[in-house]
């Protein structure tokens, strides 16, 4: 580890995005006009077909939207058949796909206490309908996931929201989702987004954990995962690997929205990478190398779910969406040359890591055998058992030096 | 609301513990010596026979333990046996109960990367051992639950800890004590305490939705619930009531750590209601008033988990100890001021509260038949129903001012 | 300490608002019509006529406001002197005053990269110049404080922002302004609001500390003070009392903006005593109850910046306007009985409270008798001294109990 | 942009320690036996010659301690001497210096309340004693700077620390301290480190910010200066370069503490770099090159102040220690390349930053002539110097690509 020039002779991840690499962005995404709660727009409108043929020519593979993102709240039929027409169209020019569609309860005021948990019962009818309606658009254009992200789902007064009844509510409105969605013969998986505040000061189901736990009790369980999304997982400054490896545990990473945030603040939605890096490599190297034999541990969409700073013009735009990309695969690039360094796997094993893949049970041992060993208890030395360090420190710098091309 | 002095008649709730509020206290609690990450211990040890006795006089109910707490890590059978006896001794002089016993698998050096999740078979053998052991001392002394935190389950540096092996391990260790206990006829219940981070830098199972989660994939998982912890969900500013009003949606509060903290920062553990007042007397207030017919939604020892303050002597340490009881019983006493006050109840009406336990589709009302009402969707005036207040700011000011004892 | 109804018989802090009181109001509370980061706007806009009138008839003293919330950005003069002189007239028929003025550097796209720090040179100038006639408005309008809040002035990326230049820049605007506002003769003092992050991901001077390291650099540095938000310093989650304590230790709170936050997250802006209400006591406490005598510490305007939550119409504006009110007198009135409590006056000296008043050196005492002063080291001993309990927890339980109402 | 190779044949920055890195070590970093508040020492103690020699093999320049780390507190003058004479030693057999020595005014039981500011005045008078002899250590041992750490400077509850008289007893000690160090005829500068919280549940001066504030009121204020703590300000989720640069630009930056902290959490004292990565290399290029020229802004020590993982033996010590070195070194290197590279140039060019290096007004303008341009307001068109975008995100991503080795 001296100062000789890094070169990586033996990378041989490209960081230009190919369609393999599944990156989706969502429209309001490119397309958000940089109001935010002291300001003004500073972009004008983005036309969501231009957007199609930009995220295309950046190598994007998929687009995602909100029906209002497409189709302004209360448009007409006529006027909404024809923004989905030359939407699709803009689609089949490009290749572009749609992997998830979502449903906006959140910006019309009629949902300012919730959509399906709001206090007032026409509004839950209201948004049940709305996001059904929603449902036959993904549907109709393919998408496998419908995310759900409550972001009015929540309270600012303990007294105003009785959480278990607005999870009742909660419940009853999924359960008609999939049922629908059953019945109809769609093939959508669900995915939960949770977010701890903002727009609310307290949302329901603030993290992946609180996201998981609800969806065991849902009724079609299974139609039912996660969409944990980076920096909502770092507004409660919790590690968003965890969560997210937690969820894949469970079965239930249906989709992830990548972005970077500074802890706990309002939601930056910064570029993927330009918030954290060290928890955006850790999260990618789960993703791409976490999986059986060292493949992939999700095959989903990478879907960046960020907002290009205010700063920024068009121009802006564009060069934020390619960094989301340049940033994953750069990460990506480092992750695997960390797996594939020898020094890195003897540091593993060095640190026992592979050892907590093996069953503290031997093969064939009962609760009475282990009960019998005496070397597990009786004639165990703690104190010499405690001694020997973990080399974690060790290991730590060495992913950084990958990190930072500074390993070879 | 004038500026008449305020005179509570109708208030009825005693605030002198009596056995029927169930309150119990950790023995490491008034027992902690007041060391901290830099600082010597400022209090002598604390006989936990002394404890019994004093505790008692303040008019707790229960007191809890680690097996550590009681018996020395290491002592012989001979010390543990005579430790053990004349602790219940004193149980017996007192009255106090025992309704819940822990393990320490985080103070010795042994464990510093985990006991059921170590990287190192052989020390989550031994954390399994001394766990089962504690088990049977848990049954001996009648405690009906048994809590499992996981301090030292965690890690400071991702690539050090696998999280998923590391959640079969954990799977692999509470499946083994809960067939353990049911093999023996024990009737104990296990309950999962959360927390974020400290002493690792993230703790696995960091909130109580995380633990709920992962609670649904254990063997015995009815067996197992939550041991929430009002600090711990603080520690990562979620709103703490919203996660025990969670916890008891699923049936899983199955015992309480009550304490006080200011957020984002160290374990603080001070008092219950030092910290967040308001917090905590919506968490009172849905203990005792949220269950059906407004009684108790819980029904388990209210548990005090603090530290007397380290600039405290002892004298300190018990007037601490009452102010955690007296804390409880004052909020209860401001909870049943604010369930009964007709303005409360109309103003809780007027924000439609209520209205969100009345299920979102009419009783025997279809699927089908939503979508035919055309007043949910078709007909529905989002902008007129979006218009009216919903009063919340006037409701908490009420609570508010219930807390106050300026509501009369 | 017992159950028997509290009534406080010597209370005599009214809690209805006087003139006295010096509440004020900025217009873009009442007037915020509840647009944020992910919805429309629920409200309508307010006539600022009627806010004058509205919040004269609640009994506030003062109304505030920016440039902009007055007369809409880029209007003409006949249009904005139209605009002020019915504002003026509604002033003159309710007797409010205009305390504060400030201008609105952050909503227009042109102040996306900040007002006085702007990296472009133009937008700098232009910020200066929109300042400067805003100032003539306010020494017009006999406002006595004129409030800079640099929302705009930070970043999100450390490169992007050379931050020894900025603040060389923020300081060459100030000291501009300094210098206009004395060339004119104006009896204007100038007042810093820090805040750490929202809209920027990182502002400028982002605690009342930094603010104050500052203004020592100025110019005109006595005519400059801060104006603290209790929330922007809790979005740290720092002590805002310690905060505003140390703003009156030297000389400079000029202003005060009271408000209610829970924790690091977006800027709430509740209602005062709405988020942490053991903060707001202390901090109406010093500000009441801190200066010389046991009278108040801060004689300027007690002003709310808060924002009507979202889901209120504007019934529930003005009930949340009356709240903050009532809020400070409450907290007023349990203050002034915490203070004239003699257990309180008992427990504060057996905490050594006075004492710390008392200076370390004895009257006269040189750094040489100190040294020759054995029992100051040489024979102190420090285990012995180190014993004693502070009553810390004891003093924190009466002050709750007195916010309660239950120390009667 | 693309896949080839990184390599950087231009790279000159050495990451091998030097002697001018003047790198420098706490003796209770590499010390640190590892007893956190829920778990006990995981190795044994370490001799301070020991200490000496490993760092001085490391490559380190410097080695720093408290009064208590190198003496054990209430130690006799005998073994005080002997302590002292054989560390001495070792500095002369390693050519280690002593930059720096501060005073353990926390871990005694007689601090629990403070020591300049406890509120027993017989404790501050033996904390002015205790430092003061300690700085004659300093001016002994030849030391340029005392830190003054004020950890249990602060309160738990607002109402038992007066914190008006505690910063006057702060100043008062303070004050004391540099007479005395004057009258010595000691060339010592004094450097305060800011700490928000813990072990006090609020430390005064909080943050970079509070504490330059606080020395402005100083009589000997040329004296003092900050010792800025990377993760100290991280716990307040603050900006820790850009609290470094205004500490830079008073001209105060007297000492720095550089380590790593994952946010609003206990305090982790990770190895440099370890954290927040960006963050990091961007304190790097404002020491580094952030000076006149682009040579270095800051001369002084580069300070580890970490806390090897409880997990790790000393194998795992001394490769932590190297780490911080070695992070830096390479965190250097990028920023050359960084600041080296004509892209960055053109970029930052582009961003206007070196614009607002440009006064707002012109040479010689005044402010009469500012009045009198009308482009600056009358003729400004707001909305098209509105629009441009300031290209922030394409330099963060460059400065990224740069850390990552990416940017060849």
């Amino acid at each position: 580890m001296g100062s000789t020039p890094s070169c990586f002779v033996e990378v041989i991840v490209p960081v230009q995005p190919t369609l393999e690499d599944k990156f989706s962005f969502g429209l309001w995404t490119v397309g958000w006009q940089a109001r935010d709660p002291f300001g003004d727009a500073t972009r004008a409108p983005l036309d969501p077909v231009e957007a199609v043929h930009r995220l295309a020519g950046l190598g994007a593979w998929g687009i995602t939207f909100h029906d209002d993102d497409l189709v302004p709240f209360g448009a007409d039929a006529h006027t909404r058949d024809g923004l989905i027409a030359r939407f699709r169209k803009a689609l089949g020019e490009t290749g572009l796909t749609v992997p998830m569609i979502t449903t906006n309860l959140f910006t019309h005021p009629v949902f300012k206490d919730g959509g399906f948990t709001s206090n007032d019962r026409t509004v839950r009818r209201y948004a049940l309908r709305k996001a059904i309606r929603n449902l036959d658009l993904a549907a109709e254009l393919g998408a496998e996931t419908f995310v759900l992200w409550g972001g009015r789902e929540g309270s600012e007064y303990d007294a105003a929201k009785d959480v278990r009844a607005a999870l009742d509510r909660y419940r009853e409105g999924l359960d008609l989702l999939a049922r629908y969605s059953t019945d109809q013969g769609y093939r959508i998986r669900f995915a939960i987004e949770p977010k701890p505040n903002e727009p609310r000061g307290d949302i329901l189901l603030p993290t992946v954990g609180h996201a998981l736990a609800f969806i065991g009790g849902l009724e079609h369980s299974a139609l039912f995962g996660v969409n944990p999304e980076v920096g909502h997982e770092q507004m409660s400054n919790l590690n968003v690997t965890h969560g997210i490896a937690q969820a894949l545990w469970h079965g239930k990473l249906f989709h992830i929205d990548l972005n970077g945030q500074h802890g706990p603040k309002f939601d930056q939605d910064l570029v993927f990478g330009h918030g954290d890096l060290l928890s955006a490599f850790s999260l990618v190297d789960l993703l791409e190398f976490g999986g059986p034999g060292g493949g992939p541990a999700y095959g989903g969409p990478r879907h960046f779910d960020y907002k290009p700073s205010r700063t920024e013009d068009y121009t802006g735009v564009w060069d934020s969406g390619a960094a989301n990309m340049r940033m994953y695969l750069l990460l990506k690039e480092r992750a695997a040359a960390f797996r594939a360094d020898p020094r890195v796997q003897e540091a593993l094993a060095a640190s026992k890591v592979p050892e907590l893949s093996v069953p503290t049970l031997a093969p064939g041992e009962t609760l009475a055998d282990l009960l019998a060993d005496t070397t597990s208890f009786e004639d165990f030395d703690a104190d010499a058992a405690g001694a020997p360090g973990y080399g974690f420190v060790r290991l730590h710098q060495l992913a950084i030096e990958h990190v930072l091309g500074a390993a070879g």
